[in-house]
């Protein structure tokens, strides 16, 4: 037996099995529809409201995540609502996914919740004639009696305890910040409310992620730019900035604490969880963003060796960093390998697990700077590489980022006719990242470029001169969404793309080289990163950005840096194992590596000048095979 | 052969023996010079002058404390300085002892310097190409090859840290406190200055010492009256005020904080310490006085049981309470036995050892509260008995403290002729703690009063009817400094003396029963608290104040809590001690205890209408014997 449910405002119907959930009919319908937790009930973003048609009791984490008072006005999670008759819902704005929130998520292990803060519901013996002793002394006696032995109190907490004591009859809910210190006391049985932030601090964008430290449930994910960007847009120039004054510094340090304390301002309004209910926030950055982010003195990254101020994990009371979650909160951020490969490259291989794996693999986190780790779980080998914005569309003619009517597919046909999609199909307005590498190596392809990069094709109404040297066309004026202008991609953009690739993959090969591994050992690669979860394998292995491995070798993992950050918020665990990556992965300075200057020269055509490398993508180019090996002086 | 030594701006002379110091010679001209450590060098409080003579080299401790610029323009300390030939030395003001300062100091047990916080120099390499590992990470392997392991870095410290490193070409000094944690670091080699500081709460008065933590010496020592005093001279009606309001509290913390500040400040300024050299402060006080000190809520010592809210020690930043040492330094107060029995009776039993006792001790700190202790190392007992500001001078009607002009001896003839001293011997101008106690104890000795403490002389020019019933007249008028009024005793001001002795000796009386020891048992009193001091013992004992011992078996301490708390400060041993003190000691809730009520009866008589228990007492003095033994109903 099938029913029918309406979408709204949409209009859209669709039928699907009696018992099915309204979140499979949105998929079937094509309804935007958030979906973070993949329909565990976890992240409540599915909110939907009944117009039309029964439906059956909440389900506990509908209870949880939607609240009684919501549920009696129709709202219920789409995940968890199971279809029993026809009906018409209501998608109101926030549960749509929207693009931006998407690209901050990334893949994650399950993993075993060891949260850094317990709570714990105590019934205490009130004082007495016969038993008059401190109210400490009484509480880390039954705490004890449990198994708890915090040594430590909070100044707060220890000034409104006696109140709260007394005000709760004497049963209270305690918070236990790792296992020795008492953090907070609430009136009455609080013990379902502990909750953590996990932050990714990108050099571009800011993610913030708010989790359930009792089932370790996602219920609130969003981002916004990094607010630092007005301070330069690449980490060199923020670090410049920073160093020119402490009061630069500090400014610089509150625009990226403002932007975190907004996400969790928002978050709390959405979810309605109480923000003394936030214990700990655990955040990653490449080394520069976590230095920006504690406010430690950045001089030290802008000159070679480049040591960072922290290496190790490090702790710092919210209060004291002015984050805006319980005042007596712990701050952790992970361990930084040195001044370019930061706590989000930790991050990125405690969620990949590359340091358990059995064979050699690639992962690179692709961003304005490039992280990229070769390993497997006999070593790690890290460096970093400037692969500069053109990722993010930034420096190329026609180049925006990911939003609505950017060119996110590029196909070109025998006679070089374009096919394109853009996101939300709307008409074209410029090129994104993604769009950029298919347009390369599309042109690659068909020989529009040569191995060089340089635009070979003449003659073809695609084909012209434009300010810069050559343009090749790829969607005229008149299909754009403004309507004046041809979108192009010109030779310095193709240049752009290049010098971006080549760095990477010369970072790959100086790590090779370094691990003593070989190429056929190579036996997997992970793309990380919001934007590489847009790329085509195909093409990035094309224009020689990746190694040449079967398609099935890449993985696409998303956000890994948020999903480490998680994993710590979850885990103290996960927290010693950063601890032992941090210290394992060997870290390689590639401006001390004459190897890597060679590679980069190699790097530089498309896919390279060691064709032997890359026998299948050369088999399947008709670009003109004009390349030079680079010979050591 | 024999110099003479002239101090001015005294003009006092004396000779003495070549190879004497100058404060040997003051003390034999009775020249008032402060004599802090005993001597030692460490207090640097004898500060002087030469004007005339030749003065040998200085010592080490005077290099230390007087500094090279002020020994070059004549200073020296009176302790270290030899006479070598006849000299004029000039006594600054600063160096004067003044009454006050003394009434803070307190014996001190030899204790192992065993300081919460350490220092180490250490010199790093610096970062390279081939070793570009975090700051934090190379610091944590050099200390750790110097046996210390700090696992956390205070947040301050960690963002000056860069910088100084460089700045100081990386040999610094970096300061640990509990072995755990950086709170400082500093150019170049700075190990030699390490302080700390020993707060002693009184309710009447507050006690500051600087303590050098690398020889124990006490470098500063100085009191004030304790700001509170304007919210309740005693401590319930300071409970009272503190528990109407949130504001009321932060009001009242903020005094007593403020109070300490000032005499810190005033530390530095005369020692010429660096703030952020003081790394610890250590408090004690009575738990109301503990409690408003941390500014915790003290309604619940308002009322039975009277729990305190801090039973164990507690730590917190010097920076989260507002006191002005180095704001990641350390407070540490000690823990409270119950809400009348504080931190300040620990100090007391730690500093006069009684729990290490082979035979019974009776420890009393005498002064608005008076905290009885009773023990030996077999087991402690303890009360708090309310004994009145009466000893201090107030609710009597010529009372007043111990200052310049009170009376602070008296002796009292056959033929009822009055013999006294006072303070500075200036003209009387009213009558303090210790000449009280005495002018009663004459009273009784000469049958001026009976043992009901009734005045019975009659027909005396020195006994006459005053507002409030009889008085005896102890200085007339002609001879006071106003000239105006005679100095008298009145019936009234007999009853409030015996009102205090009472609560205190029934006190140790319910210890005595609670404890199971009998009154052959006990073998020694120390009376500890800065009025204390200046008490006659046997007068103490005339009026049963204290229990009848040979006056050999009364010690007098002085203020213990202070030593105790500069204990605590010097070792962590002590810390420990302190716990396992509060742990051991028996409180007894006089209220609970009918016996108390009995005995307080009876010890309204002087000595006690038990006159057994007094027999050398008894057989000397002439007052009637009107004694009523208490019934039990």
């Amino acid at each position: 037996m099938e029913f029918e449910v309406k979408f709204l405002p949409e209009g859209k119907r669709v039928s699907v099995p009696a018992g099915s959930t309204v979140m499979f009919a949105a998929l079937r319908a094509g309804v935007d529809l958030a979906n973070i937790c993949g329909g565990k009930g976890f992240c409540g973003k599915c909110l939907v409201e009944i117009l039309e048609g029964r439906a059956p009791p909440p389900t506990e984490q509908e209870k949880k995540r939607v609240g009684d008072e919501r549920i009696r006005k129709g709202y219920r999670l789409a995940c968890q609502l199971i279809v029993e008759e026809d009906m018409v819902v209501q998608v109101p704005d926030q549960s749509r996914v929207g693009r931006q929130r998407l690209v901050i998520m990334g893949k994650e292990p399950a993993i075993t919740l060891r949260p850094n803060v317990k709570k714990v519901y105590v019934e205490v013996l009130p004082p007495s004639l016969q038993d008059p002793k401190g109210d400490d002394v009484r509480i880390a006696q039954v705490l004890a009696g449990m198994g708890f032995d915090p040594v430590l109190i909070d100044y707060d907490t220890i000034k409104k305890m006696p109140k709260i004591l007394r005000e709760g009859d004497w049963k209270v809910t305690f918070t236990i910040l790792n296992n020795h210190e008492i953090v907070n006391i609430q009136l009455g049985d609080r013990t379902k409310e502990l909750y953590g932030v996990a932050v990714d601090i990108g050099t571009t964008k800011l993610a913030v992620f708010i989790v359930d430290l009792l089932d370790g449930g996602i219920i609130f994910a969003d981002g916004i730019m990094n607010p630092q960007i007005r301070y330069g847009e690449d980490v060199i120039s923020r670090i410049g900035y920073a160093s020119q004054s402490d009061e630069n510094l500090r400014e610089i340090q509150k625009a990226i604490i403002d932007g975190i304390n907004s996400l969790i301002d928002r978050g709390l309004e959405e979810t309605g969880i109480r923000r003394e209910d936030l214990y700990e926030l655990v955040a990653v950055g490449n080394t520069a963003m976590h230095h920006l982010f504690l406010g430690l003195n950045v001089r030290s990254l802008g000159f070679s060796p480049y040591p960072p101020v922290l290496g190790n994990a490090y702790n710092v009371r919210a209060r004291d960093l002015g984050i805006r979650i319980n005042p007596a909160g712990n701050i952790h951020t992970l361990p930084n390998v040195a001044g370019f490969v930061g706590a989000d490259a930790i991050a990125d291989i405690l969620a990949s697990r590359i340091h358990e794996k059995e064979r050699l693999t690639l992962l690179m986190d692709v961003g304005t700077n490039t992280e990229v780790v070769l390993g497997c779980k006999e070593g790690l080998w890290s460096c970093s590489t400037a692969s500069g914005p053109a990722f993010e569309g930034a420096h190329i003619k026609c180049g925006m980022r990911a939003a609505s009517g950017a060119i996110e597919k590029v196909k070109i046909g025998e006679d070089f006719e374009v096919e394109y999609n853009t996101i939300d199909g709307e008409r074209a307005r410029g090129i994104c990242g993604s769009g950029i590498i298919d347009a390369v190596a599309e042109m690659l392809k068909r020989g529009v470029i040569d191995m060089s990069g340089k635009i070979v094709l003449q003659d073809h109404k695609r084909i012209r001169d434009g300010a810069d040297g050559k343009e090749f066309v790829l969607v005229f004026k008149e299909d754009t969404a403004s309507g004046k202008e041809d979108i192009v991609i010109t030779q310095e953009d193709i240049r752009e793309i290049q010098k971006a690739k080549a760095a990477m993959y010369a970072g790959y090969m100086t790590l090779m080289r370094k691990s003593g591994f070989r190429r056929e050992d190579l036996s997997g690669i992970i793309i990380a990163g919001a934007f590489g979860n847009y790329i085509d394998p195909e093409n990035a292995r094309t224009i020689g950005m990746i190694p040449e491995l079967p398609i099935s070798k890449i993985s696409f993992l998303g956000n890994t840096a948020g999903s480490g950050a998680r994993m710590c918020l979850k885990s103290v665990e996960m927290r010693c194992e950063a601890g032992a990556i941090a210290k394992a992965v060997k870290y390689v300075e590639l401006a001390a590596e004459p190897i890597f200057e060679e590679e980069y020269v190699n790097a530089m055509y498309m896919p390279n000048s060691k064709l032997e490398d890359f026998p299948e993508v050369v088999a399947n180019v008709k670009a003109p095979r004009v390349v030079r090996r680079y010979v050591r002086r």
